[in-house]
């Protein structure tokens, strides 16, 4: 009789991944996942790149190499950060991630014991959600609305609760409500963890993904203490099936990462991180995330339309200036669970909402993604949703 | 004051890691490392894969996908694992992973609380006991001898220790000490741990590298209870920058993996996989693996041949079958530490032997790699090394 670690409790299959299995069939119009669109990957372009990587450093490219990653590629990334996101760092401050994910669990090795605290907007991101449970704290909640986290919720939470560790946000086109805190709550927020000196992750895997709205500067950027951990990725503005990520963070926090790699993986992809820089070297990446910025505009404009077509009017959604998804809520007895499953009958898919609770609950709410179906595909496929809400109405 | 887990005050930097920093000196030769020969990597044919991929297939290779990896990779790897490892599986049973030191990771993460035991060869792979420490066991030794593992000395460990949770074994030209278990060795350890009941880590980066002797059966195709996790790599026999390697377990071992993959990874790269399984698919890899093992046979022979020339008779060493590396035993007063930082004042390097005992002592061994180095840098860096021995003799 084997005996598995006591956090094992902990792990379950993550609901997302699951109900991507099932919707892979190709009858399937899925609002499911978080892809990026295929269609807009820059495949001749990467080609070019993988080629020149091998040509001109084919043996360095298949070599082993440091466990911070690919040092031309950090100073790419530190050069990109000041330029999207107004954070001065440098390529020392940078480490890459096999996607963000791993940055995430990385997070919560640093920082989690048994039954400590994670602060979390609610809802939050799924996947960060997942990662942190491996290291076994308590999720706190804090209360949002259509522009976030609200700080005066977060303040009650910070003044009443014991052995909060880490603080988890996306400001920027929140996963999955879409949302995005103005600069005002920015301001707030950092005057709140400054004072307390908590260590935050801004996870900002969209930021440069938006379509309207002004542009508002990391929480990074107005990080005077070095308590905030910045995630990054290629995932969502170039493809994300190199898993090359990063995170940006103070210098004890990149050295205490490091540490943490190089026993949990020793390094990302060599020859992935390579070739990432040799595109961004060769190629015009603002050019291209200008293209796909206007195709998932339009997909976002198309989806929200339709919901105001044909969703009934109790429901409501998000209307987001940039990102991936957006989030609607339905009467309180209505169970999504359930409307997933008599949706998928008529071949359409979305994620429901309660797994976006890390504490549970909220069983009325959906997450709805755009950016990889036809206008077609989207029109019908939010019909069909709506009109099972509606047979579901008291 | 921010506070990092408990877990932190375990993890330190790597030695070989912040020793192979030292040694990048273009001056040093250095047989610290572990690193494959770099002009053994077949670039070109790398290249046509990876050109093969993106031509074919780009818009899947830079996509997401699943958390298990690459299916026809996964098949490819299973009917190997028959062919040249006697293991009969099935691509279900097959989970990659980045590196198989991730694949080390995952094994801690799910079997180990803190304190539990693990059980290792002595001396054993300094990665592996830094992967585990992750999980704060406690680490019990199992001496060993030129047969590698005592099985009588394992029997005694397992009928006296309490927790043990993990066994971890490189029963084929064992890191660091050059060592291979015979196969009436095999035998006594699977019907021990049969017995006993206890999850068993094969870990078989070097198994394909055999120059010279009998071949022996992986544990793994002895495995008649699901108990032996059998980590392999494209690292050794193809090329190490891709970070693509595998795990093979029971149906229940890979379920957990993958759960445990999913939270902390989502996956390893769409493009490392496929490009992998491309370059099997139109290339002779044992034809290139034999190629290697040409390579590595002659450098082999030169080092043990310039350690019986230079050593003094008081250095006892091994004549690897097969892998990366030689283990020598120097009088116990010689401190290797301060052995190697003498070597290095004349531009040679090793790693000192006590980082591979996860309880430490052991300060008179030192691991040395011959993979990387021309006949002329073997046999003038043995001499020196040899010198400074000899200049440390009492």
């Amino acid at each position: 009789m084997v005996n598995y670690a006591k956090m094992m409790d902990n792990v379950k299959a993550s609901e997302i991944r699951e109900l991507l299995a099932l919707t892979q069939r190709p009858e399937v119009t899925s609002f499911a996942g978080g892809l990026p669109a295929p269609e807009l990957f820059p495949v001749e372009e990467f080609k070019a790149a993988c080629d020149a990587v091998l040509e001109e450093q084919g043996t360095v490219a298949l070599q082993y190499g440091t466990t911070d990653g690919w040092a031309p590629l950090r100073e790419q990334i530190a050069k990109r950060l000041f330029d999207k996101n107004q954070i001065k760092t440098e390529a020392k401050n940078i480490m890459l991630t096999a996607g963000s994910q791993q940055g995430l669990d990385y997070c919560g090795r640093l920082f989690l014991d048994p039954g400590d605290v994670v602060v979390m907007e609610s809802p939050s991101y799924l996947g960060a959600i997942n990662a942190f449970k491996l290291s076994e704290p308590n999720f706190v909640e804090v209360p949002t609305d259509e522009n976030g986290m609200i700080m005066e919720e977060l303040e009650k939470v910070l003044a009443t609760t014991k052995n909060v560790k880490l603080i988890y946000v996306i400001p920027d086109f929140q996963n999955p409500s879409g949302r995005t805190w103005p600069m005002e709550r920015r301001k707030q927020f950092m005057e709140i963890i400054s004072r307390y000196e908590i260590p935050v992750i801004e996870d900002n895997p969209y930021g440069e993904l938006r379509y309207k709205g002004t542009y508002h500067p990391a929480l990074k950027s107005m990080d005077t203490k070095g308590l905030v951990i910045y995630l990054g990725t290629f995932s969502k503005i170039l493809a994300p099936g190199t898993r090359i990520a990063w995170m940006c963070a103070s210098d004890e926090y990149i050295y205490k990462f490091n540490l943490i790699a190089q026993a949990a993986v020793l390094q990302t992809s060599t020859f992935g991180a390579m070739a990432i820089s040799k595109y961004l070297e060769m190629f015009d990446v603002d050019a291209h995330v200008a293209q796909i910025r206007e195709v998932y505009k339009h997909r976002a404009s198309v989806m929200v339309q339709a919901m105001k077509d044909y969703f009934p009017p109790e429901v409501t959604f998000t209307d987001p200036d940039g990102g991936l998804f957006t989030w609607a809520e339905l009467p309180e007895y209505i169970n999504t669970k359930e409307l997933a499953a008599e949706c998928l009958k008529y071949n359409v898919a979305f994620v429901p909402g309660s797994g976006f609770f890390p504490n549970g609950g909220n069983e009325h709410c959906m997450r709805l993604n755009y950016s990889c179906a036809t206008d077609e595909q989207i029109v019908n496929g939010i019909k069909i949703i709506g009109d099972v809400i509606r047979k579901n109405l008291k």
